[in-house]
């Protein structure tokens, strides 16, 4: 199958973390095709960035309209409403997908983003999605998305002490990344804290791959209609 | 005071109107601003437009950056949370201006849109308020935005049978008109009915003076952060 | 317009100091009437005092049946329902009126009320509105309203308290200053925190403005139908 | 025990016939006082009727304050909240006894009140109990209070069939009869339909007997402070 | 009446404690029948054991068909659904009679229970019957059901410090006792805290009796039709 | 990687068509264990089977600890919380996969299960998820479980009955077929109506690989910690 795999800013190291993660998770068979916007914001920090990436992460993916799944790789889910529209394959955020996965290993599990600026809109997600009920928290270790490439060590160590924080404080039994940026601390931070600790990229290409074996595609009556 | 009225979608006719219904709202001394995007879909019905027309909006307001107040003019509140980080002044979208307005002058309110493929979103924004709670129906006329001018009595009649059926099935007491190209149905579906029919641009003209009259600025600390 | 603002306790200072602020608030052309009850509570402290200044409330409105907008300035809105099924013209309670306005320019706010017996009536409100959503917590000063003029620095520097509070721990991007008598803090402490910290009698004043500027006036079909 | 039992409306038919029932229903020791407010309105029908008779109900009860237990014969539960703040003793109104107990024998119940303006009040205490997580609907029978008495056969044959549409339509498992004024049809009514039919009084009555039974009182710390 | 009261774990000193309880609250005339599953889990904490001890709870049951009432002595409320389809008479969990009774006394409740292990199942079991709204937290005191018996000085202090931060960060205005093994701590900690300190086994027996005392079943249809 | 799939009542023939769709639609290294309990209820309606056929479920399940994921082919989701403490490994209720899966691809869902009986512990599970959010309407079409077996084409006819009247009164964008036995429906369904009619067996099969994919376990900190 084809995989388009949308990174929604326009930071190619970001796009080409996010492709390797995705190849190193997906299934033989799969084909990962990894693109971003030919313009837009170079990360996707809160209302702003997620209202103006959004065209251009339509146009990419009109280019590749034969895909048989669509990832959306930004924890905000930008514009997989609209792509359900514009596509029949099913079409996965990255957030919604490690927060269902998170919701199947745990009875409450906590979110750990970038910056304070992103929570209310994952709030509002998880709300949409109905998964708050599985939410003890959204915590922000205060590391702006490209920090997290440029010194991954105090990263971790601010996602680390969130961890702790969300574990005794809100109940938290396992954790959600809270950015694609995230991606490769999931394992050593499972290890540590000995809970599931979920990267969304790797969510997202199962699920997609799932929801393809399936053969299930986006409903055409009502939201989703064809535009 | 200066209050931005921007039309998301492109269609000249559809501004000249909300522009006449912003102006006969609007008490002396507001100086309505009637603005549209320079490109996007010639009208917003569901997601794909909802997601296409942001960068636009957001475009065009930053060229009137010094107003006093913003109205959305779209029943989406599209890009609302979006331009509350672009200004300090207050945002407003007719679609949360009309549905607060219903919840202080009703115990329950239906929303009649324009088409089904809309409702999702409008259910979306009505959640997220926390409006839900007084809305018994979203229902949809079936007939596109566009046809509102072309054939307004046809338009009119479907609108006033689902009033109806809100009235007598879902214990509506009032009825919020969801599309800005509806304003001009407000006072005779309200005498028809004898129940509130509210229109969205001008509870908007109105809350969006009474926010600066206040002094009321958006919250710079957390999810509208500066850009 | 006439708009009769309405003091449900029997202190006449405060009855005074609503209403100075809310002809300081009012447009030109807006006549502020502002009365008390003719008996009941002095200050509206919790469930009992509620119940029992309500009569006193709806008779002496009814003094005043060609009121043009109705403000009941208590911030647990009391009356507020009974007013709406006595008047055609709109009612508004203070608190709705502060918390509607609160959700609309930030994405989390905090309620800080005077006694720690008032927040379960508040909180009651706020699910009935459905603002609840938008509420991160509902924190009490632990000073009684009357005392809010008898001591008003010490009145001040515990509200202060409870919004550094409210901001670090309950992620708070806006406070709503939950009793009339704290109405002249809102300046002072919106520079203090770089906030907005909203009054709900300016809030309802401008708000019932608002709604008859609009035309809207009570559905009298359901729960407010005529008595 | 002495068991206070407020009819909070002045028709001493009502009274008379709350009164009965409940002696119908109290177990041996247990005194029955019926008393209603001196001044107020003659039936409780919606908001307005809620918030006059409230200090008639809080005065006559004042004459009661060595009652083991307070029972609020009127489906709004009017005054309950007050009540508690006035008493030690456990006060319970009838709407919530119903529905409490109608939530403990069946999957989901309905409500069948006497006319549409009460039915939004009722919606407000279900949610403010957490109770409509198991309401499938609250249905108007479009019959006066008074009327109850002057013309049982027609406002049984009103009831029944809104019985029946709840049944039918909504998945009504089990029927709460939303008015005082009703207690005498659930026996003949729970027979017809084969399904609970409940009246408040009966529950409100072996209710109290419970709670003063295991030693319950009003916490007098936060909502319930003494005053 | 009969009022079969079934402890699901297999621990005789328990269903002997339980019984003792029972019957001290019991009125004249109610025959206490205390039993306990011929096999399963020795006590109940978490999912596993609620699983495991369902068909012996039902299979116990079985033998006494003719109990006029039913209690399940166990505060996760295990089988009580699926007794009211094996029985037409009233089947009361005691972590449902606590919390019910604990919202009609408070306006905001916490639940002290064993372990955290235990503590998500409450929390559903909240959410199924509405009373989530009414409750700020559950606690664990973390301390095994078995250990309640075995160190009950140490047990009690446990609860107690719970109490004093359920109170104090929680704004608990009465404490459910979450394990029916804590019975007989209710009123010297209610003392203590000068709070409402509830035990289910106690509520239950009466509110058995009230089921039973109004003649109420469960409803045949739907959910609870007979097997 | 070895995929444990239980049928979760004793008729074998259950079993089989089971073991066929997860043969069917397992991925090329996965192998399908099905079991089913050596003893229990022969179809799962209802409350009172889903407590009984549990530690028959737990029983058969410790037989095959080794197992890389568990699925529980029925659609209460029976015994899932409990087998995620008896199990590290991933474990999938086919009830929970389905609704998860339909609310990736329809804004709106209904399901459409077998008997009203059986309809209360399945929206109790949606609530309990959060997926209620996404979901319009559950259906009964009033079709025994084994009678699906026995005559196909009249099953057949009364759930597209149903799927038509879910979709045109509860506004469904897709469709959940809420039992194991309709698992042979959803491609001539689907294409009938021309939504997605969705098989929770195949989804859980292709969930359960993902979630090993990806290498999640259950935490076991809190609710799932072993037994």
């Amino acid at each position: 199958m084809k995989l388009l795999v949308i990174n929604p800013n326009t930071t190619l190291s970001m796009t080409d973390q996010i492709a390797q993660t995705a190849r190193d998770m997906a299934r033989p068979g799969t084909e990962i095709i990894a693109v971003q916007p030919r313009q837009g914001p170079s990360s996707i920090q809160g209302f702003h960035d997620v209202a103006q990436c959004q065209p251009g992460v339509l146009d990419i993916a009109a280019d590749h309209s034969d895909a048989d799944a669509v990832i959306v790789a930004c924890f905000d889910d930008t514009g997989v409403d609209a792509l359900r529209c514009q596509f029949d394959a099913p079409v996965i955020g990255i957030g919604a997908a490690a927060a269902h996965f998170a919701s199947l290993v745990s009875c409450r599990f906590s979110v750990i983003t970038t910056l304070s600026r992103s929570i209310p809109n994952l709030r509002n997600n998880l709300r949409l999605y109905g998964l708050d009920v599985s939410c003890g928290s959204i915590r922000a270790a205060e590391v702006p998305v490209l920090d997290l490439e440029d010194d991954p060590g105090l990263a971790e160590s601010r996602i680390a002490a969130e961890i702790e924080q969300a574990m005794r404080q809100d109940a938290a039994e396992a954790i959600v990344l809270g950015c694609s940026g995230m991606a490769n601390l999931d394992t050593r931070l499972s290890e540590k804290f000995q809970i599931p600790v979920i990267d969304g990229v790797k969510c997202a290409v199962t699920l997609a791959e799932s929801l393809h074996a399936v053969g299930l595609r986006n409903s055409k009556v009502g939201g989703y209609a064809a535009v």
